[in-house]
Order: C-alpha cells, then structure tokens, then sequence
C-alpha cells in the first residue's frame, strides 16, 4: 500500500483565551496540525484523527529529509491513500493537544504571565478541554461538521467528546479500543506512573527545565507500567515467554529475561523524547474522562446528546479497556436509539492491536469509510 | 475463634556454609522460626509454612507486650487451635528465608568476609535455596518428615519445591494461589519494581546502609505496582470505583481518587518496615522458579520426582497467578498418577485470597487436615 509521501505540519495561533474546565484559562495557545488529501468545495469530507498517550498530529506519511520508519506516522497503516481512511477520498486532519509536547502549548513553552517555561504551572486539561480547542481549529478551518471524528483509546475518548459537546458538527463518531471512563484498576496504573515522576528528584516540582536536567528515571518506570497494561499476557508470552538473554540465569539485577530487556529498552528510549509533566497532564486526562458523571453515573443520560452515527471497535485481549467497556457504551448509545455498528476483534496484541495491522480490523474501518463516502457523495448528487 | 495467644520467636545459627544454586555459598547463617503447638512421641505431626513476599516466620498468635492487630501473625485466620490448621492437633513451624528482613540472615546482616553489612554482595537465593536452609532447620528440630509443607503464592512454590527436592519427607504438599513459574507479564511487572528501587538515587548499588538512607522512593513505587496485581479489577471496582477523596476533582497531582489515596498508603507504610534489598531477592527467587526448566520444560517430567499426595487451591479473580496455572500443576501430577485434591473458589478478591477469610477455602483446606490428622491417628493406632 503506498504511504502518503512527505507531509508536513503546521500550526496555527489562538490568541483568544480558552476558558478550562478547572477554570482555569490559557491566554493564547498554539495547536500544530498536519492535513492530508483535499478538503471538496462543500467542506463535507474532513475527519479528525485525535490522538492517544504518546502520539502526536504526525499521523500518516513522513518528514522531509528524515528518511526511515521512526519518522512514519503513527497510524500510516490506516491512514493514506487507498487505505482504510482513503486520502484520496476524505481530508483528513491529525492535530496535537494542548499539553504534549510534540508542538502545540505544553508545559516546556514560555508561560506569558512569567516569561519561564510553564511547567507546573500548565494547567491541568481535560479531554473536553482538548475537543474545544480542536473545534477552533476546525473553525479557522472553515469546518462546521465533520464526516467524522476519529481515534484509539484516550483518542476515541475525544471521538466520543466530540459527539457530546459538539453533537451537530460530528456526522460519525470512530470510537476505538476505549471506554466511556477509567476503571479503579486504571486508574491505579496510572498513579503508580505519575507517582514514580513526582518522586523522581530531578523533578524538581515538575519546573526541571530551569535546571537543565530531566526526570528520566521516573518517566522510564512510569513508561515500562504502562507498556505492561499495552500488552496482553498471551502476546507477551507469545513474544518473549520465559526466553533468556544470556543462556543461564545470571544471579544479579541486569538483564535475565528477553522481557526485561524489552521493556528496559522501551523505557529507555521513552524517557529520551517524551516530557515528564505532558506524561503527568496526559494520564490526568485519562482519568478524569467520565461524561456520564454529571448525569447521576448514567451513561445512556449522558449519551442522549449525541446525534453521530457510531463505530465502535474493540479487542478481545485488550485487558486495559476490555471489549465490556466498549460494549458499555454500545449499549448507551442503542438505549438512546442511536446508530451503531459495533466489532469486538479476535486479536491477541491486547490494547496494541488498535495501532497494528489487522485484516478483520483494517476491513472494518474500511468498509465504514465507504459507507460515508457514500453518504457524502450522495449528498452531492442530492 | 480463639488465636493462639502470645507466640516469641526463636533462632538458629547454622555454622556449615551453605552451598546456593548460584554457585556461591553462605558460609553460615541464622534462621528465624517460631512454632506453635506440640510436636507428638512419633514426630508425625508436624506442618511447615512457608511464607511469600512480604511475610515472615510470624504466621499466627501475636508478641507479648505489643498488642493490636499489626502484630499478629499473618495467617492468624488459617493457624491457630481450632482453626483449619489446627495446632491443638499439629505442631506447626513458620521460618522466616534467607535474604529476608525480618530476622533470618539478610542483605543487612553482617558479611563476615568484610565485616560490613552484605548490601550487594548478599548473594541471589533461589525457592531451592530456601527449602534447603528450612530442612537444615527440620533436621535440628528432629523431623524426617512433614505431616504437610504449605504455602500461598511464592509459598506454594516452596512447597513444591519440598516436595520434589526432598521427596520422602513431605507426605503433603499444600500448594495455594501459586504457579509452576511465572509468566513474562509476571516477570515484567517484577521487573519494573525493581528498576524502580534500583535507580532510586538512594539505592547506592545496594550499599544504602553505610549512607544512612532508604531508598524509600523506589521500594513506594514498587509496593503499589506489586499492590496492583494482588488485586482483581472487580474488587478494585467495588472497593474504591471512581470514589473521590474531596468530592470533586482537583485538577493537580495530589489525592483525587481514593484508590490513589489507598495505594500511596500503602506504598508508604511497606517503604518503612521493607528492606530494599529483601524485594529485589525475593522478586528474582519469584523469576527463577522454574521446576519443569531442566526437563525440557515439561512439568511432568519435572513432577515425576513427588511423592506427596497434594491439595491445591485458586481463586477464579486471582489474575496474577490464575487457576489455569494451578490446573497446569495438577495436570502434572494426575499425569505422575499422584493423589491430588484441587478447589477452584470463586472469589473476587485476586490473588489476595489466599490471606483472606473465605468460608468455602477455610472449610478446603480445614477437611483437609482434618484426612491427614486421621491418617496420623490411624499410623499411631496401626
């Protein structure tokens, strides 16, 4: 299949304040963003592509001048012409949230109140926070609906956002690999990372920037729980089982098993790109997603504002966000008489399997992108 | 149901050096134990317990002068007299292993070669070790044979181990919520505590204890990933859900969700009574077990070497070692056509179960002992 080529991103500036669901504000903002294929002249085929934990806008295709695959986009196997989101047929956009640090504000930026990095001081956002400030893009774009709102795990967190708190502007929502709200076990992984970041001492109160070092230990721990909960048993055994690195078992603490060194490795190279307060921010996003809290814990009342239509996809091994969690929200959705078309796929790859290559998978995105290609053409005829 | 009262603990010192499955040796040690209950004419009647990670030698009664409920014994519920292991009837044994920190020789001991406290130089000791060092104990105390060797978790691989390194001396083996070696998911979680501890600043390559520190951050981290797994997602669920410390989010990285608060707790209550050193040892003894490794990896062949009759016991929420690593034990052994009685109890509390009251395995394991009190009597009748 071929890749879409050279992208490159771009980034727009907001100097209007948004107002945060912690109250708090950011007096301006910039968001970086990358677009593929062409939007039609009745701006009917755009989807968004929100992004989960680690990624980015860098969705499909490659950089310029940075040849090899750690520069290809993070979901190019589903991204880019003739693929299961056709380029060549919707306009697609992947942008990055304010608080990574891959581009848009985050922690590392200048804080315009004090003239230093933000650090803690950024701001704590949430996934409605991230789904406002896209929707400004999306203005600025000129994009009043979406054929569809598209992502995996805390990106399908945002799909689902996006249907409630913008439920005219989303014709589909693509909600994969998620769930409607962190479990108490969830949750524990998560506290357990950002525990390991805050005891770090080169953390310094999250302002290590202005002492020119970074809490790499905390953050390779916190990477290595997380890669876990990404992983189901079966593959791990599949993958590594009890295979060891040097033959015999060594008696010590370096490397015995395949697995440690993976997942040492793993941790390693993490900690070398990724920022500690974007890990503390992201998790804290994660955790706080929850739309049916403020409708009594009742997501069928909380699901009564969407008006998309529904693909919800899941993965039987996926232990982080079970297939019973999707189905939650299946059921919401057909309790409010919504359309919904749901796939629970037999995959061993755990939570993974959302960004990895799967016939069944890949066929079932692809054939619910033609179904809106359909309706969008249909509409022009009409 | 009455306990046992005031208990104290004893010791031994062991002058022959001890040859260990790394190669190395110790050139002598002590062994912590207490017992309770009397040893009958024919020595017949006594029951070794082997303790897991975090546990010692104080299975059951509590210590004069330091009443409340942290100081008694940590299987209170399954020893005592008229309890499941019954010591009106027994005469039971708790030992506490080599590396631990709770009185047996460990990392904080004295190395005689230096004069120095071992640290890193404590040697990695195996479940083999252990067994072996405990029937150096039974030896002095007189006992060619146990009634029963017992354990849950990490003990249960002692217990097994009993039972295949020293095959005519365990006549039962009682093996609960155990596994026949761990899981690369096992491992890696293991693995991360570790890494944990051992890039804590404070760790010192194991020498803390000459800089007057603890490396308190990295044990903390380690507990609450460990604490996770002890767990099942349900019980988590029911427990602490998405209950809120302060009614309502704080949007910052102190305490939102009482699961954070429990964990955190509990990571700070073990970082000031563990040592360090002891969790790396007793993690890497967890790895090692592997019986069926040196046949082929064929538990069968591996467990052809028993003679005891067993009784094995898992909890169907126990997801750190399932009941279908249980059943793999079992298996062997029908295989080996050896007397097996096996429970699957259906409870929700994950691996924790074991230390938990639970009528249905409370009344498993009480008419258990109950078959071999009566085979005692019907030897000492014959």
């Amino acid at each position: 299949m071929p890749s879409l080529g050279i992208v490159a991103p771009q980034s727009m500036h907001f100097k209007a304040p948004l107002k945060l669901s912690s109250g708090a504000s950011l007096s301006d903002y910039t968001l970086v963003y990358e677009t593929y294929g062409t939007l039609n002249a009745d701006r009917s085929n755009a989807v968004l592509v929100c992004h989960a934990l680690n990624a980015s806008h860098h969705v499909a295709g490659m950089y310029e001048g940075e040849g090899g695959k750690k520069n290809i986009g993070w979901w190019d196997n589903m991204v880019g012409p003739g693929k299961p989101l056709d380029t060549d047929r919707f306009f697609v956009i992947g942008i990055n949230n304010l608080g990574s640090c891959f581009g848009s504000t985050g922690p590392m930026h200048t804080n315009p109140a004090t003239g230093k990095p933000y650090g803690a001081d950024f701001p704590v956002v949430t996934v409605e926070d991230w789904v406002r400030a896209q929707a400004r893009l999306a203005d600025e774009l000129g994009i009043k609906q979406f054929a569809a709102v598209m992502g995996g795990s805390l990106g399908g967190m945002q799909a689902l956002s996006w249907s409630l708190l913008f439920p005219e502007r989303v014709r589909h929502a693509i909600v994969i690999a998620s769930t409607p709200k962190l479990s108490a076990q969830n949750i524990a992984f998560n506290d357990v990372a950002r525990q390991a970041i805050l005891t770090d001492p080169d953390f310094h109160g999250g302002d290590y920037y202005a002492h020119g070092v970074v809490p790499k230990r905390g953050l390779r721990v916190a990477r290595m729980i997380g890669h876990i909960t990404y992983l189901s048993d079966d593959s791990m055994a599949e993958k590594f089982g009890r295979g060891l690195r040097n033959g015999g078992y060594q008696f010590g603490f370096g490397v015995d098993f395949e697995i440690e060194s993976y997942l040492r490795y793993q941790g390693d190279k993490f900690s070398e790109y990724f920022d500690a307060n974007t890990y503390l921010l992201i998790t804290k996003a994660l955790d706080y997603f929850d739309p049916a809290r403020e409708h009594d814990d009742d997501l069928t009342k909380a699901l009564a504002a969407t008006q998309a239509q529904f693909l919800l996809v899941s993965f039987t091994t996926d232990w982080r966000f079970s297939p019973e969690r999707s189905r939650e929200i299946v059921q919401a959705l057909v309790n409010n008489k919504r359309k919904v078309t749901y796939a629970e796929i037999a995959a061993p790859h755990g939570h993974d399997a959302f960004l990895l290559e799967d016939a069944r998978y890949m066929n079932v995105v692809r054939a619910y992108y033609d179904r809106i290609g359909k309706e969008i053409d249909n509409r022009r005829r009409a």
